[in-house]
């Protein structure tokens, strides 16, 4: 029988043996929730990481950590603009409209799942500025996006400067933060920071790429820490045993295992994407690959032993992982080049 | 020095050893959040604990897991009737208002911090049926209680029978249901039912009996699961590898290991206990000895290096775990004697 | 000086003389709230209007009518399908997530702001059943439309058929309820039948058509009037003398003054519209006018006394009211006719 | 047959005549919802009253301007200190738990449900200062109180510094702030400052004395007028028609009219309470009157044609209003004095 080729999605993966260590050394007992040694220890490595000051928590999922930055900049009479096909408004299962207590999500349009400033001017400027209607508050997107596509630098850099201009927040939702950081990264030592951009917050995900149910949220100014841990809190979301948490987080950030093992996921997807040609409905930027591909060829490629989602009627998206074999990539690369 | 002999909580004690190894068989890449098969066998696996027909849900903290389950029996205009020195009510930052949609939380009195119908009536009665006030939709209590005291099987009868008469919902916050349920058995088959009593649901607790971050929420009329998935979705708390957590519980009730845990935590209470006499504020009926210390004595235990928290000005409070050593548990009694 | 010929909105028209006088009629102390025997009068009242059993509540703005209704039939975690240009949508503040803690709207598309049940199916039908998305869990319409359309008896039915098919509650937004319902009229008797159709629940507007603060919300399924009647004193909208608003709302029932005062104001639109060809965008089938005429055409009309808002750079609405006068609204049909 | 000599409530007298002329007056159609001469009138008109500077806008009950006031007070995950007797707490149905999206009322005691800065700060101090306790954010007292008692000027200054020195808002309940301030009232001119004293907010109650639906919010910041204009219409208390509110409100002010009315009200009070000697439950300090009567005696009274409210079982409370005549009040007290 064939092995399966795992191309599902990166969120079910196994763990990495250097996060199973770092748990393991935390077993012994310290402080409960968020008052032990490791969880003291995150907002100074993450102010190293982004040379500059920031508050970091760790939360359970990436949902819960994008909704409780987003409760610091958005009113609940207020709204989040993002994306038409952001996580947030699509696969959240509504967690927005709950940690908001209502506020709505406004719905802005752009190729690959991006928000530029003209979209978000086009949706926001309409806005009569009265009471029936619900003002912008903050800007959500995604690095990298539903996609696979990546920011860059000096799209950030527009993004922040259009919302200081307009006085909205500006979240990132970096569920694959690090795919985004590797695809960029010039060096280890800016990647985070070109990642991330002028962003306020930003929910910094390691569970995609190696963790097991850890998260940071990131806040970049910090005066806004409190507020989040008195409503991670009361969000059930502070877990007694925090230390195995933030052990995930330290582990994947020491000796930048975070960034090696995006940069692997991503190289598999280029391998895969390398045998894609004009089927490839998205610029392979991260470790997602969307394919055209018609039921008879998904049907053919399932045969043979991968497995992976339909993206519609036409396509499929193939996602790598951490731990994807590079055999398996370009064997996925060569049977899409066949068919 | 002095090896420090910890009593402070059960909730940051470190996790069993069958825990770690059903985590890390757990490793292997499965359907993502709770599509597993660890997670799909847990309606099957607590449906013949409690020889009735339940659906169980894994959730990283008890405050998530009450909370849930409450969202299904009350209406956000409704009120929960629990104790004034109810965790829900006193420790969990407000957790209900928010799951609840701003439902009230109605205080009632009892010792121990035990609920009897008596007690709720007097609560309730003066209540008038019209809109200006919040009606009870339903009743929470603690098993064991703030206090460690256990619930006996007639008396969670005789709460089920007041709840069905007055038409409101009944649930039980478990975080320590194992060491009531340790404490009530006669044979391993019947403890949990023993424990339960008739409550439509229970927040059962793992976290604090030797598991790392999962509790189970379980729904004895399963027709309400649905909502509580949702729901448990829209709170950010369905984890992508959620068979980690399915296999915390499952390890827990493998071998009935909850109750081997919980047996032994309360042995070591009762041994504490046997040292304190008349200082004892509470039957010892779990893994909680709260005794009437002074200032000094206080001192006097933690200079021979034992870890406590104060209880109010002239008591502290003592826990034991799974893992509390027999040796330290004599020993402390012994020092309280000596007192 | 030319006389202002007002058709800005019929949202602030004067107060019809019968209703003065009927509010001033209730002046004499009775129960407070809805306890007195005009509020006692409204579910016979309007059960007799419609034929069916029903149950009423006065409420004070079209807002909390709407949404309180909703609030009956979706939960936290639902949606509620309306048209994307839905008064619920666009115009209320952001209300129905306040009122409905977090509730989605699903925005379908549709000509003249009209739901049919194939573009529901279009929306809803690719939603995964699954707890990631937001399940649809009631339907919005607007009767007569938000571009004055009006939905005839069949197409109710339809909608009716197609809600009850996928388990969805289905609520019409009647804040010009009478205009419709006059625009179907065969005979007083029919007309509330005909033009709520088999809605679960219609938000009755009678402050656009001569009240002063008083809409209703009509339950056809009684058994929910309890749970709004919780909920609108939780939203502060059980006012102290509801005597006053009962009046009003009976003194437009009386003697059918509901439809005559709609009859009005349909035919003074008429009129305008008569005058309109080829520029009208809607067909006329209530109070309202979208006429296409450019800045200078406006420019010329504002010139000639008339008062009314631009729709968007290229078109104007004119909204007629019970009041408006027959020799305006001719004037404004020939003033435009003559552009 | 005796004539009914009603002593139940306020909440349900007769509209002042004057306050039916104003709203006659607005009849004419102006800007709707507050765009109107009317209710852009409020600031300037309260700012004059107050001799400080503040915002006002009109809403229809007493418990949507408590709430509206209180949502810029306290976020959702703090708490609002009440007294216990508290009408927010009491007989708001909950409204403070949806409008504050599930914040809590947190409980304190004194005296004629008058609140200390001492009783408060037993009741917070105790409140560790961490997310798993809600914290306080604000307070919020009742002028004049549940019991009728009034807060004097030094009181309230108290109240004041205590609140500051806390970081803690300050609102206050007016249901009766005018009976409060005609109390104190050395002055027409200083009557309003007296009884708000250093209050950040004021829900001030025209309904109970001689208006029809229609309170104000006072803001003495006026920089919150906005956030509560957002949440008053989400909330669906912006009314169209909002030009017959502010007419009511204006002409309560016009002439002193709410001050003469509270102390006609206020001098019925202490009428009836010149005949109940030591029966009074309360000094009498506006226009309640709180009575120890038998059940026989309250029998004999209600024979003699007087109504009111028993108020537990062994007294009963009267409401004297605007338009209670003095001969009715003069024959309560002396059939209470001849029992």
């Amino acid at each position: 029988m064939t092995r399966l080729k795992p191309f599902l999605s990166d969120n079910a993966a196994s763990v990495h043996p250097r996060v199973w260590e770092a748990m393991q050394a935390a077993d012994a007992p310290d402080q409960p929730y968020d008052g032990d040694a490791l969880s003291r220890a995150l907002d100074e490595r993450f102010s190293a990481l982004f040379a500059r000051e920031c508050a970091a928590l760790w939360v359970a999922s990436g949902t819960a950590a994008n909704c409780l930055a987003l409760g610091t900049l958005c009113a609940p009479h207020g709204g989040v603009v993002c994306h038409r096909e952001a996580h947030i408004e699509v696969d959240e299962g509504g967690a927005p409209g709950f940690f908001l207590h209502g506020a709505k999500l406004m719905l802005a349009e752009g190729e690959g799942a991006m928000l530029r400033p003209e979209a978000i001017a086009a949706l926001i400027d309409p806005i009569r500025k009265d009471v029936h209607q619900v003002q912008p508050h903050a800007i959500a997107i995604t690095q990298a996006s539903e996609y696979g596509r990546t920011y860059r630098p000096d799209e950030l850099a527009a993004l922040g400067a259009f919302a200081r201009a307009r006085g909205l927040g500006l979240h990132m939702d970096g569920a694959r933060f690090a795919n985004a950081a590797a695809f960029l990264a010039t060096s280890a030592e800016d990647a985070a920071r070109a990642a991330a951009g002028p962003v306020d917050s930003l929910a910094f995900g390691f569970i995609k790429n190696g963790a097991m149910g850890a998260e940071a949220v990131v806040l970049f100014d910090p005066a806004r820490a409190d507020e989040v841990r008195y409503r991670r809190k009361r969000a059930g979301h502070l877990q007694c045993k925090g230390r195995y948490l933030a052990a995930q987080i330290l582990a994947m950030l020491e000796g930048d295992l975070w960034l090696a093992n995006a940069a692997h996921a991503n190289a598999a997807a280029r391998e895969v994407a390398s045998g894609c040609g004009a089927r490839l409905l998205h610029p392979v930027e991260a470790n997602e690959v969307f394919v055209r591909l018609s039921p008879a060829e998904r049907e053919a490629l399932r045969a043979a032993g991968f497995a992976f989602y339909d993206w519609g009627a036409e396509a499929a998206r193939f996602v790598t992982s951490w731990n994807t074999r590079g055999e398996d990539a370009e064997a996925l690369g060569k049977a899409i080049a066949a068919l």
